[in-house]
């Protein structure tokens, strides 16, 4: 699975007052502690990001690739901010994340061809949240076309069934796992040339639960996830059982050879 | 998913020393403890039994079904035992197992019948561990064949894949959950008049595993199989976070209603 490492987000108070001050020791800091733990990609959530979007965002990917090397998404409403960012990044970035409104696919997908970078494609459009599995696989189809049309490969799309808090939308939650089951059939429902990839924001599922609860359904609900295919998720690479929970099915599916040590 | 709980077993000093002594009081604590952590169904296992099997399982029945009330499963290779067993039994036991041998299916199947009893059919035969996939089919399809023939219904049928330990057979582990994704599809592709249910004997997989992997092992490895449709196991219920992780996994699929205290 490719861990994308969410901490880095502007919603935590030491993510706020470091970007506000320009001070890039705490972020390096999280970034370099999510490598360590296993993450494959680090996600810079900088919110809407109206004011100063680009400079933030540059400073960001350079601060961190410049002590860390680690590829990063590029997280933001901001769209130019986002290619602000891809300018200045080294490596693949991931774009995170394009809905399924035609004005945003026609200039984030041709954004990601240019710089060769993955993005992930959200099943959410302007109107809202997808009522029901039906209409999730219909955005992921207007995604996945217009990554066709654009000439994005699809290994280097991720699409996201969206995961909703089970303490709020508990039906929903169960809709994601089989959105999810029929976007592993889209190569062949589609005739593409190859699988998209998957992804989730895992901690939504967990959102508005008492804390005690977090991680065994953070987890929980991953392996439900993974056993369904899925290829990716953003979590908190920090969390020490969930990370021993997926090389805990990496075992026992045969993906990487058992020892007694393998957490270690 | 149907609990049986695993723990009465005459591997154990306490149960063998009780099954000796003819001391109910161990082994009905057992039974109860079990019942009130969640099993459906408690397991006997005697072993061989091969001295006074019959007399053995009649006094085990009749011992604790006198104090808790409970359904058992019938757990031993002495087939008279079995027998013995069920007629004492009150309400519908279950059999565990019978293999894909056609002499062991021809009198335990009709016996199923006789006494309205759910039977565990398990994808081995005399010759050994099936090497792969297809060879458990084949045993699983035999084993569905003899209960159509003996009228079995399907609801009482528990095809069970193998679960072999991580620890040895790494590969093998995979393959049960291959098995079980084409156990699901028995019902479409045999034309059967239902789905023929699936059942594991969980804690084999983290057999020869050190003691501080085996709940993470099993945990990750039943909420795997449940994604796969998996409909029964054979588990410890005492072991609090496999019984935590069963509910977690039925609040995320919207089995049971979510409450922040779903876990009390």
């Amino acid at each position: 699975m490719l861990v994308v490492g969410e901490n880095i987000s502007i919603v935590l108070k030491v993510v706020a007052d470091a970007v506000k001050e320009r001070n890039a020791e705490p972020i390096v800091k999280m970034a370099k502690e999510q490598k360590e733990a296993g993450a494959d990609y680090v996600d810079l959530n900088i919110g809407p990001a109206t004011k100063n979007g680009e400079e933030i965002m540059q400073w960001l990917v350079k601060s961190i690739q410049s002590e860390v090397d680690i590829p990063l998404a590029l997280d933001t409403k901001n769209i130019s901010a986002i290619e602000a960012g891809l300018e200045v990044h080294k490596g693949c970035a991931m774009i995170n994340s394009v809905t399924g409104d035609k004005d945003k696919l026609d200039v984030l997908m041709p954004m990601a061809k240019k710089y060769n970078s993955k993005i992930v494609g959200i099943a959410l459009t302007e109107k809202g949240i997808p009522p029901d599995v039906d209409s999730r696989v219909e955005i992921a189809m207007d995604i996945v076309n217009s990554a066709l049309e654009y000439g994005v490969p699809m290994e280097d799309l991720y699409l996201d069934p969206i995961v909703l808090p089970v303490a709020v939308l508990q039906e929903q939650v169960k809709n994601c796992i089989d959105a999810l089951k029929v976007f592993k059939e889209l190569k062949e429902m589609m005739g593409l040339p190859d699988d998209p990839k998957t992804i989730v924001g895992l901690s939504n599922v967990s959102q508005s639960s008492p804390k005690e609860l977090k991680s065994l359904l953070n987890r929980t609900y991953l392996v439900i996830l993974l056993s369904n295919g899925l290829d990716s998720a953003i979590v908190d690479p920090l969390d020490r059982e969930l990370m021993n929970t997926v090389k805990t099915f990496d075992i026992l599916t045969n993906k990487i050879l058992y020892a007694h040590s393998y957490l270690e």
